[in-house]
């Protein structure tokens, strides 16, 4: 088995589905810019550009709301570029993301032409915000429906990929408990520079690279007996939706 | 990185620490002929020979403790043999199975020796049984005092093993939710005839080949977009303890 | 109290409420069999034909949307015929049932015009299945509706009715924990008669066979000390939404 | 079948397992009056007499520990009568009440000979009260233990009777949810009488009759269409620690 | 800090958003009286008149649609008026309350206009009643709107005031705990004074009463060494949506 | 009311049982460093010195039992003394720390001496620690007996004093979620100097200034809308194990 693919030789996707321009960059910028490293393709669906719900610097400014908007796409496909994956747009609409069929269907050709073979997104709950568990009900939706031979999409039948939950921003409050701690030790340096390319949260830089120490810090006491990892390891941590499916207990 | 050993080139073990003589077949069977199928140790903790609770046959033809006891041993080392593991008995008394220092000290012991990679243990709660979530909770417990400096015991401070319990009787209501579905189908014939070397519970052999069946038709429906499982997988479902330690989200 | 009737004197009948053809057969078979084989009334109202989301041979095999349909009201009206109920379809489409309030207020219309004192349908949540917890989410809503004075139906105020939800096919992903376990032992043999007209899903045959068998093990092992219930007892499980109303405590 | 007898002809027996001296009057009164007055048999095992937790009125007045347990076992005693039902104390002193394998083995023996076929005891969560959930812990235990063929305790092994919760102090902080809607309104008048046995706690007569209403009024609101229950309706609440088996859906 | 005010020196003003005209009453009435009674401002947000849904007798009575609202109202806003506080009606109507963005936006509106310090509403979950948990979700997805800066509604950003969930009607179905318990004491009589404004629901006069009284004798049970309360202390009790926030731990 | 004293004039008193040596610094400085500030007094039972399990690096050294203990008693005599707190060392043996009867009745009588207005102590749940829930099981027991007339301590029945856990070091896998966010910015210096007492231990300084300052930024988001709390906010985390009580929602 060569490195970008599976056990049946066809290739590793990842397909991150956001509920704003920024949530890839410090929820699982990590994680794509390790596939992106590895050679795998990784996609970014885009809800919005978060141009309402989280831009307030930009309307501070004065900015109109095609500004705001292109300001922050801007930021996103430079990070997206940063971490090596391909974004795209929906412009449907923040504060309030409505879910509405023809986004879920829109989302069901991204997953029929996509062909993930790990799907990404946001956890269930978030008292704070309602787009990001309106984006994870779509995307998790759209995941079906891509799976039933009648529904009427282009490209073929999917499989069943898992689904991992990123970390939300006040993690206790979301009913987040990690499950998976992925080690982002290698690639935390790209991660950082992505996360630069969002100047409008500055602040945000810091309070993200210090989680990531916290999550290495996990992840080494959680790590076994045998691995040895350096005092400098940095992590994400997820929430898995199915089962994981394994040949091995480790 | 080659068979049975870890990134750092030490040996995988696994510790299998159960109440009575036949949980390790029925529960975690796959696993134990798995990884021994790969050249690993696989140590068997027994506390118990389930002489008083699992044994009814026996007492109905009119056995003494000892015979009881007696049988039951002879089982459980036979299936041991045919799975490729070793076996210890503790010999502590089942129904009830009374967590004491001694016995989590002894199991201390086996941990700084053995050194496990992987640690199988049954569910913290089990509604049917005391003895199972007794023998998890002296697992567990033993667990963290290997891991600690200061504690008086042979052989060096332990790492940290993950831990998975196997899965219960009554599974929903022992709240047993399977999140990890491990593919045991190359073994299964080995788990099998170890489920038949447990004479005294015939009835069960048909139910956990059935419930391996299950478990096979659930990890395919979760197994993702490419890897075409046959029609005759075979499974067994576990529970993590502790968060996934993992370079990759797969 | 003679049978078929409730201790006013009223009717025993049972509303079954599903998202697609198959769901009344593999989940509430035994149920619906057993209170027709006492001469009670059960309506299965089948909000939409599984013609899109459950029918994969068919698509496979190139019939058209209107065959899908047409091949799976039909095996569903044998299978109804069968148990012993009176069936309805909606056609609501599926994949995804999305709800509407006129559909939930053709639900209020059956309700105040069947007057059901059982209601059977799906869990709440279900990973693998948009349509199940949004016919659920109808089934509820619509009972709470047809209770009040003041909603503009036909018919008289509804009381309130006990809903079971019963078993979805990945039980412990859906938090479905069995609370209810139906002895069906006695129509065992029709509701096997009624999955074999389920030509399209013979796979699913045998599986449920062996979940009714299972059930059956787990009916007996929760049965009290005085039932003396035999070996080849068949179960259904289901789960409560409202407390059990009772005389005695058994 | 006849009143007081199961389907396999043995009889009906209630088992209550309870901490302190007062507790069976209150939370399980309606139950004990309504088996009773069916002419079953019902046993109480009063774990202690609530000598130093539940006594606060006769230490302030000064009574000595010898006095304030033969008041309360007095009361005990009258409270049974008036209910129908038999009583044993074990005086293994309260606050705490401390299990031992002495006690549960006493338990054991209870179960062999009185061989209940329904068992009340009380919830395993209260932050309130230490000794309300050993008590229950220690009635599960030997409910389990009694089952086992291989139990060295005196009579024939037991079956798997029912477990039924009944409604703590402050059932919110306890996660008690009402599962069992019991109607006790045709011996509530018993309860009442009982409950004035209780000299020392005379503050709670009211409050728990008023509990008795109030779940009156939940079970109403519960009864299904057709009951026509009255408005002087009273209830007990419990919960189930198993599945409830039977052969009816209501 | 005087009376009324915040340690910034804005006034302190309480926000409820109701789905029907009584649960403000019932619910919260000692809240909105507690504050009244200190000189501060509330507002009840009461999206529709519970004309079909909580209105039976005047159903019965024969009462049109508008004569109901008409009722609905006057009670309404007599109990309001007895209370202290300022209602508004937005006659979205009920069963079912149908949340719409329209509604939501409306509700934005109300936030940024009245900048609520404290918001109080319905829990999330009720099996008895749709609307509760929909009026609910409006009101926290429009609080979570008011703060965005690039929402388009008049006013200025909100900051992020504090959620409480007032009790429902079957607290336990509800998953409704009680976190806070709030002394209504001192404004008890008023509370009744407004309950009494609600004629066609003279049922629930006592109930309510008696419910304060618990929560009030579960309040001196929770009040800590040193409040000597007295014996007739009334309460109510809340949930929190989101942590409290204090400089003192008490 | 003034500085120091309840609504009945009695003294603020805080009572901390931690299960080791360092505990109290990183999970309570801030709050004892508060009360000790206002005048208050607090105390700390630490019911061990962390000599076994939380001493790694004197075990490196090659101290002996008897150093260690000494060790990590100066340690603390010095953090309490900089904190403002008294403490009181049980030295009851860590790793595992055994429940006793004995050990709970000596927490009784010191919650009848000290007079506790808050108490303070572990969480229930700690995969990664046994002490941590076995101490704050003592504590708990221990203050409900304490409240008991008939129980046989010296000095007056105590009241019922609200418990708050503090954050454990792998918050999410302990089942914590932040209930109470206490404002510690005025006193952060103090709590940095008492863990620089902590030498043994300094990674864990930055570590538990870190902590401190996202709980500020999480307190910062939950403050409501009139604070204006400077960027610079330090906080801490708990939870409550009872419900608050209160004369204001806010």
């Amino acid at each position: 088995m060569t490195e970008g693919s599976t056990v049946s030789g066809e290739q590793h996707v990842t397909l991150v589905v956001t509920a704003h321009a920024g949530d890839f960059v410090w929820r699982a910028g990590g994680a794509i810019a390790l596939a992106a490293s590895r050679g795998e393709r990784v996609t970014i669906a885009c809800l919005t550009f978060g141009e309402r719900g989280e831009s307030a610097r930009a309307w501070r400014e004065g900015r109109s709301l095609a500004e705001v908007k292109a300001i922050r796409r801007a930021e996103a496909e430079a990070a997206a570029a940063v971490l090596g994956a391909e974004i795209r747009f929906f412009d449907a609409g923040d504060y309030p993301l409505l879910p509405t069929p023809d986004l879920t269907d829109a989302l069901v050709g991204v997953y029929r032409e996509v062909r993930p073979t790990v799907v990404l997104t946001h956890a269930l709950a978030d008292p704070y915000n309602l787009d990001h568990p309106a984006a994870a009900r779509m995307a998790l939706d759209a995941r079906v429906l891509a799976q039933a031979a009648g529904y009427p999409a282009e490209g073929e039948v999917l499989g069943a990929p898992p689904v991992f939950f990123f970390e939300p921003h006040q993690p206790e409050m979301c009913d987040f408990r990690p499950q998976v701690l992925l080690d982002i030790t290698e690639v935390f340096d790209t991660k950082r520079a992505a996360m630069e390319c969002l100047a409008a949260q500055q602040h945000l830089w810091e309070y993200y690279t210090e989680l990531g120490r916290r999550r290495g810090v996990q992840l080494r006491r959680n790590a076994g007996p045998n691995l040895g990892l350096p005092a400098n390891t940095f992590g994400e941590a997820y929430m898995r939706y199915f089962p994981q499916v394994t040949g091995r207990l480790a």
